[in-house]
């Protein structure tokens, strides 16, 4: 099974995703953000956004219950119907599941964080973000072995069933470990990992898992929890993992051929 | 298998449905509004609600893609996954979907609509509505016998793939008629059918079918859609349906045990 996971960014282009799934022979499974989409319906809500820096430098975005309320909608129910139809468009048997839907991702609160803010560190104890333990494997199994496509997004749900926000590119490396996935196709707005990020043309072919730590020294931001994700993936199982540019036509079959990064 | 439809009001009470879920015997599916989240969040967008009358007095949404847009965060994001965390919270094992996923509601969009504005008809080519031809009957059975319970909500699709805004009452009918239903059990804001709707005390206890006509002949707005459904779902084969109110405890077995009004 190909796991494949696509980013949050207004640019990438689900028609050309949704024609070029049709090549693709194996069974599959998708993960979807909503990133960009997210950013302007808080703003529209009035909703001020709130990242928190890990003291080791990882940025994620602090969840209240309004902005929980707001990924539900943006995330489970705007975006991820929006892509739906759009497989559905395409003759693609698309099924839109958030990680809340038959517990998919069961995962634990976080007590605590901590917030790098100047020179201080503070402790943060309400946020609604966790990390996933494990995935609802017999639902998607139940759904891909009746001919259905599962379209899965943010929130994930704790044991009590509470919902939390979990970071999309490490619950990918849960599904790697729990479906026993053995490729990643990792769709963004970018052709690949970029050695320099503001040239385009810059993109490294070929990683070696070895080299992923220096690789994740030398990014930031969003791209540095990607590779996190990946390393993590490497660890539970996959065999290789492929960046390519969700903003073309044919992306998943141009990044299974090397058009992009492959990571092995 | 019962049908239970919740209303869309802010005062439902969830927590007591779900906590009521635990009481019943037989296998059941959930379809639910959200209208007052809708008008709340219609409102916060600065997007303007335009209703629709009918020649025949019917009043209904007008959906353009922005309303579709804001109709599927609330109805298939927010209040969807609201209620599936909230089931889970009672070991109900809930899985949220729309009429989009699976094409799960099948429909067909309105070319036109006819809207009485004063004394003119005016013909309206470029709303998003449409009436459900089929459900889904398969994915449905699928999740209920692997132990699910589906929780589903607008909006419906097309054989081409466009999202569609449908009546969830008029949708609750044709699932009587393609899963084989026999009981509906309706839970809103009221008592039951009210004599009169300004007194929660003249909840009529029985309806028989043959005076439904007369009843809708009375009622107005959503009521008398709502009746309109219950018409239909009696044409398809429904035996029994069940008003009851959503805002107490114990709703579901309190309206089965004929607390508010019995259709029959």
């Amino acid at each position: 099974m190909i796991l494949i996971k696509v980013g949050g960014g207004k640019n990438i282009n689900w028609d050309y995703i949704a024609a070029d799934l049709k090549n693709i022979r194996e069974k599959f499974v998708i993960v979807h953000g909503a990133n960009a989409w997210m950013k302007e319906t808080m703003e529209k809500f009035g909703a001020k956004e709130k990242m928190i820096v890990s003291p080791s430098g990882q940025i994620s975005r602090f969840t209240d219950n309004e902005t929980m309320k707001i990924l539900t909608m943006v995330y489970s129910g705007w975006i991820n119907k929006m892509i739906v139809a759009t497989l559905h468009k395409h003759r693609i048997n698309a099924v839109g599941l958030s990680g809340v839907d038959g517990k998919l991702w069961l995962g634990k609160r976080k007590e605590l964080i901590y917030s790098k803010e100047g020179e201080k560190i503070k402790i943060i104890r309400t946020s609604l973000t966790g990390n996933i333990l494990s995935v609802n494997t017999k639902l998607i199994n139940l759904l891909i072995r009746a001919g259905y496509v599962p379209i899965i997004t943010i929130p994930a749900i704790t044991p009590s069933g509470d919902m939390i926000n979990v970071d999309n590119d490490r619950a990918v490396a849960v599904m790697v470990r729990d479906l026993d996935i053995k490729k990643i196709v990792m769709l963004f707005e970018a052709r690949g990992l970029l050695r320099d990020k503001n040239n385009e043309r810059s993109v490294i072919p070929k990683i070696i898992f070895n080299e992923l730590a220096s690789y994740i020294e030398a990014t930031e931001g969003r791209m540095r929890k990607k590779l996190f994700g990946v390393k993590e993936a490497f660890e539970y199982g996959v065999q290789k993992v492929y960046f390519g540019d969700g903003r073309i036509q044919t992306p998943i079959t141009n990044s299974l051929n090397g058009g992009g990064t492959i990571i092995c």
